[in-house]
């Protein structure tokens, strides 16, 4: 323990070092960066995928096509970076002759928080691991990272930040504004969120990792923010105009997200609600057909197998609860196999212990009595990264009250869609309220990720030649701000 | 206690319903609303800026001045919901050709986070308390609210709360949109916090009532955000070429900004940091002399000037620091006098005691060996809403390691100017890192306040009909918004 306080105590100093200097360097220099480090990943993508696959049992389609996304973000915060007008400047000039008192010249630009720690998430070795989201923002910030790699891909992290490093020294940034912390130790993550340099802290995975490391960093003298996506059950509510025409198409779709990538997905749709009548029914019979046909598949890693099976035995003992799909009655050892239950949603209502994620290829159907109780159950859900509805145009109007549940615990709302496959796009929001995520106003995608790792800082009465670029009544960077009260290139 | 308990439940859960409908009422609705408010005001003011007086011994000029900040910021906050450009829309169109997977339409606006508890400020009994800066952010972001008045100025606190519901009523808003709570008792604070149905807290006052009440939420099962505004000690540095020519000037200025209000603002300047030369000494007499010529003024309340007089002694008991200013030698009960001591640099780094603030109208003077000195203090420093350097510019371009180690802990920094007198506009940034408040992300002044009470939501796949009026292609509302990828109206 004490070396490991000494060891990080190190780690942290050098970071904060790095970051002093790196929070000055401009935005097109940082875009360089993110690039390099894309470009990089891009060369060594055989060879990293090949060593991702071998650790983490997820099938190289699936791997190549994360790696790609990787690169996306990366360029995506890039672009961001040099377009630049995601520093939010704000201009009111002066006014010194206003009476009773003159008004004062203020500008007020995001700056950088300071060094963040970032842990790597199991289930995404590249998009939410080494050289992912939470990484490209804080960089893209102006902040020094330092990342905890995963123990279950410690060889695909290590690679990662090679490269990164590389990248780093390509275009002339600070060798320690990116440090890669490896090795077993629950501690360590403890230490480092502790650490009196750390500014805050991403992270991607359980609720009990992600809740443990808030309780943490509030237990400091000096609380920071910890960005903890933990996952949600996903609820979906079909509506039964709609499962009249289109059940065997909307079991065609769900049968694939809830076994996509073996169920491991903080999206994943772990709840659906109907309404139980014929064409319920007539749903979980095509579901349950669907699911029966795909194979079971290798779980991540033990501890995540183990955790599904113990998680989904528990689910299926309580009260109520009928198991109707499982797609083979041997489970290898490590696989996930496709499970499919149901219950009746004053069962459900009555059993919080049901509300909660079984995180794997498992999916719970409530049969509720009618659009009421499934409002109802809306209303008693904690709070979800996603929620869907399917229903035609005309229900989905007629029942405003339910799409107000819905809409109130989530932090996305798809209509007739499924709920995996979270598009990379300025307007996706990833997160939702607690306990999706630990703070519900910052979303884990897209390039509002890097509002995680700034705060505003207000410039009163400087002179030109002293303000920060982005400030200058000149705008000799040509970006976006509102200046005095309009908004003006 | 069980009472209390009782009590608060309903209030909350009126508060709920409330918000359940107020957050669908349109943005030109809500503007009506705090507009009416500010017209209240303004009819109302002479009658509550006498009972003002009665209760917080501030002088009428001041309360008028203050109540006419209170409707400006009211007023700004309608013209935000008006011009409606701040719920950050963000719009990505479908692109269903695209290969190798189709992109959904996705759309993104701020929601409103719930129901909000506001504490009122004893410094600010219209511009921080009821109608005040949190309760106008979270009206505008269509959060209901519940507003526990300070027990300093409870006449005027409820007083102004009548006046919202007589606005609400004209505007045709929930009635319980807002609710004022009152009567003394700490608890009931804490049962506000922990209440599941508080979402966001918004507070200002001292350190220790700030901190109570986000590790009161952080205990929560679902924690919240607190926005707690703690004060700092507004750290001024003074560099030597400007204080050659300009001492008397600084002195003349400093003089008033330490003792308006009897020094009860979160920005006063209760340390001032000089390099210690003939222009520094010189600089403390005339400093000095000002202040000897300040009488006493009665402070806010018992508690204020006992605290006053507390923390005063103790700072001047501490090793090396030596009164050199005090405008009269007897202080009458609950006058706060104006009071001016110096210290070394090196009793200050040794002695973090010193760092800590003395609300009231003190300040002490650091004398700093040198530069360096001067900027190991400001890097010694916790943080703080502003810090200010008085400097010629070519001494301010030469020591930009003293800048950037000012910035780097302040919300605000300040050239040539004084901290008091926050200018509400959208650039200022009325916030700090810890512990000048609880999360430096947020400002408790100007419009970006309301970000602290909003939450992104995503809608994917909506049909125009269904889509708020914000998300619609056609743009009803003529805002703002990032289109695919293009900022446009």
């Amino acid at each position: 323990m004490q070396n490991h306080a000494e060891e990080i105590n190190q780690v942290m100093s050098r970071s904060y070092a790095a970051f002093c200097d790196y929070r000055k360097i401009s935005g097109n220099q940082k875009a360089d960066f993110l690039d390099g480090i894309a470009a990089m990943l891009e060369q060594a993508s055989a060879a990293l995928v090949a060593v991702a696959t071998t650790e983490t049992n997820l099938p190289e389609a699936r791997l190549s096509g994360e790696r790609m996304r990787t690169c996306n973000q990366l360029r995506q915060f890039s672009a961001m970076l040099r377009e630049g007008s995601w520093v939010d400047a704000r201009i009111d000039t002066a006014q010194p002759e206003r009476q009773p008192l003159p008004k004062p010249d203020v500008r007020k630009m995001n700056v950088a928080l300071g060094p963040v720690v970032v842990f790597g998430a199991s289930n995404f070795p590249f998009a939410y691991s080494t050289a992912g989201v939470d990484t490209a923002a804080a960089l893209a910030a102006g902040c020094s990272v330092v990342l905890r790699g995963h123990p279950a891909h410690p060889k695909t992290s290590l690679a990662v930040a090679e490269l990164i490093s590389q990248a780093a020294h390509k275009s002339g940034i600070p060798k320690d504004t990116f440090i890669h912390v490896d090795g077993p130790g629950f501690e360590i993550g403890k230490l480092l969120v502790q650490h009196p340099q750390t500014k805050a802290v991403g992270f991607t995975g359980s609720y009990s990792g992600g809740k443990a490391l808030y309780d943490y960093a509030q237990q400091r003298p000096e609380p920071i923010p910890v960005f903890s996506e933990m996952g949600s059950i996903n609820p979906v509510y079909l509506l039964p105009e709609s499962l009249k025409s289109l059940a065997a198409q909307t079991a065609e779709q769900y049968s694939v997200s809830i076994t996509q990538s073996v169920g491991q997905f903080c999206t994943n749709p772990g709840l659906i609600i109907g309404v139980e009548r014929e064409s319920l029914r007539n749903f979980i019979t095509l579901l349950s057909d669907k699911l029966k046909q795909i194979p079971p598949a290798r779980m991540l890693h033990e501890g995540i197998s183990k955790s599904f099976y113990h998680k989904r035995a528990q689910a299926l003992k309580q009260k109520g609860v009928d198991l109707v799909a499982m797609s083979v009655s041997e489970e290898p050892e490590n696989y996930g196999v496709p499970t499919l239950a149901t219950v009746s949603a004053d069962d459900f209502l009555n059993n919080p212990g049901l509300h909660d994620e079984v995180f794997g290829p498992y999916s719970l159907i409530v049969r509720a009595k009618d659009i009421k109780q499934m409002q109802a159950i809306a209303e008693n859900l904690p709070g979800q990264l996603t929620s869907t509805a399917i229903g035609l145009d005309a229900e989905l109007s007629e029942h405003q009250g339910l799409l107000e549940a819905i809409a109130s615990r989530a932090g996305r709302i798809i209509l007739n869609g499924v709920p995996t496959g979270v598009e990379v796009c300025p307007s996706m929001h990833h997160g939702g309220p607690f306990p999706a995520t630990t703070d519900s106003r910052f979303s884990s995608v897209g390039i509002d990720a890097v509002k995680r790792f700034v705060r505003p800082l207000s410039f009163q009465n400087y002179p030109e030649s002293l303000l920060p670029d982005e400030l200058k009544t000149s705008n000799p960077l040509e970006i976006w701000r509102l200046f005095n009260n309009e908004l003006r290139k």
